[in-house]
């Protein structure tokens, strides 16, 4: 054969070797490099039969924290802004909030006057707009929210803004017998109005906070009842806390971005045999936010100092992300 | 061609018919009639694609009582069994109990002493036997319990008292799509030891009572703290509590046997749609137990009162349980 006969062979042979590995990327927004590559030797590892890292796949369970790990979470919480826009949609209902904080400032867009009125305002805020009416009314507030809301920076709905790098991670898993579950800070039912179409997570699969509920009948109609009152805050040590009664077996993989999600890291790496942790950390301004340290929002300190010495993976989007948003493509 | 030999086709041909429908019949322990009637017709329509009644496959969620609807109640409910036999196990290193009620009583064996002490006396039960260790420890100890402890009438280990038609139907369900649930009235940890390898159900759809609980990280190592305080009581009122808080999403289907189980047939069955609520009759003193209206231990009146104008099933096991434990196969 002649020479240049066996190049166009090589070349050929070269060019399908590289769509077949194009076409079979699961995750082709994040940029190769040592983060992707360790979660998907992590995976193949753990799903390869007769291997000595293999897991069943009863216990492949992958826990994500929601707020800046799924999602954005700047300028402030997502459900912050949807108990601002409902106290002001109720404002009309309650002339007295006009002069009774926290009320006073939201009605004022003064953020700083709302954070004043600490843990006590918060709490007044919660039962307002999270408490006093049925599961049902409040699923459909918060559909109605979220199908008309738009975030100040990128004029989108808010469930736009979902890390289009972590969509793909998810179906990874999924497509790898994992199931995937949700542990978020953020309210466990308002999370739960959106994770099935936008995730692929079902009801079942979201743990997160809680105001307590009550089980009434109302004219012959049974009902469950929000009640005002914090039952459960899914952070920090309450992370394991929830994992621990909601799914009752130590997670393989658990991946968050704040230190609100350090414990859940440590139970779930701590256990025997082959785990995961990674910590996305926020430093690209340009395309999303940087924020870490000194952030009220999302403050990375711990996770950054001790996430690498406990093996866990340190994900900046700046370097492993290729896109942020789906809406980028 | 001849009559006789026609008829030799057509008893050939319903003799096969007959056997088809043997092997396929996914529920043998269950006698022909209207009760297997009605739990293979619904099923039949809801997972009948292009059906009136088809109900999608992430909507399949059937819930069971575990006490007197999985396994057996009597003659006292299995986990006051083990608490018990915990407070004979731990006496030894509490000489203080001898003279310190409810402890006096159960050393005694004394049930009525036991139940004097009311809801105090059970607390402090509750504490001494489910609290104090750590969630590994105690799944150790139920482990090691259910291993060993036999049950007095069958002299068994408790976990043979399981009702081989429910374990059908749990198969059954579960091969047509549905996910299947416990809701139990029963300790959620206590319940999850056994519920994979007995019930097929894994640990994060087990739904029960639960003390409070605490991470601490201790020497170094993470571990769930079990305390000796109430968080929730999985029973009556608090089953649909306890549904939409773990599962988020109504059930279509839902199966008890005490008025315990009422509200959870309830809110199961006033859902839109099909729904189906079935309640298991004690009523077989001679294979299991008769008891219903005057029992203490899963006791059953209004269920029976209310349930077939509400369209529940009442199920007898008397007249339709072929066999009621596995071990009569």
């Amino acid at each position: 054969m002649r020479p240049n006969f066996l190049l166009a062979i090589a070349l050929t042979t070269l060019l399908a070797l590289a769509s077949t590995a194009a076409a079979a990327d699961p995750l082709p927004s994040w940029n190769d490099g040592q983060t992707k590559q360790t979660i998907v030797q992590f995976v193949e590892e753990v799903t390869t039969q007769d291997g000595p890292k293999f897991v069943h796949p009863a216990e492949r369970i992958a826990v994500f924290d929601n707020d800046g790990t799924l999602w954005a979470e700047q300028p402030m919480y997502f459900q912050l802004a949807f108990a601002l826009d409902r106290v002001k949609a109720q404002a009309p209902q309650h002339p007295e909030w006009k002069d009774q904080e926290p009320f006073k400032s939201v009605l004022a867009d003064d953020l700083a006057g709302v954070a004043a009125g600490g843990k006590k305002g918060l709490l007044a805020l919660v039962a307002a707009t999270h408490g006093g009416m049925t599961s049902e009314e409040f699923e459909k507030t918060v559909r109605d929210w979220v199908a008309t809301a738009k975030h100040p920076r990128f004029k989108r709905p808010y469930t736009d803004l979902v890390y289009q790098p972590m969509l793909e991670l998810l179906a990874y898993l999924r497509a790898n017998d994992f199931k995937t579950y949700i542990v978020s800070g953020g309210g466990i039912e308002f999370v739960r109005t959106f994770a099935e179409p936008v995730y692929g997570v079902p009801p079942e699969q979201v743990i997160g906070s809680s105001v307590k509920t009550r089980y009434e009948v109302r004219d012959g109609r049974p009902v469950i009842a929000r009640l005002g009152e914090i039952d459960f805050i899914d952070d920090k040590a309450g992370k394991p806390v929830g994992i621990h009664k909601f799914i009752g077996r130590r997670p393989l993989m658990a991946f968050g971005n704040s230190d609100g999600d350090f414990e859940m890291l440590e139970w779930t790496t701590s256990g025997t045999g082959p785990r995961f942790g990674l910590i996305i950390h926020h430093d690209d301004a340009l395309r999303e936010w940087a924020y870490d340290r000194e952030s009220h929002v999302g403050r990375l300190k711990r996770g950054l100092e001790e996430g690498p010495q406990r093996g866990w993976v340190i994900a900046s989007i700046q370097r492993d992300w290729k896109v942020v948003f789906p809406f980028e493509k």
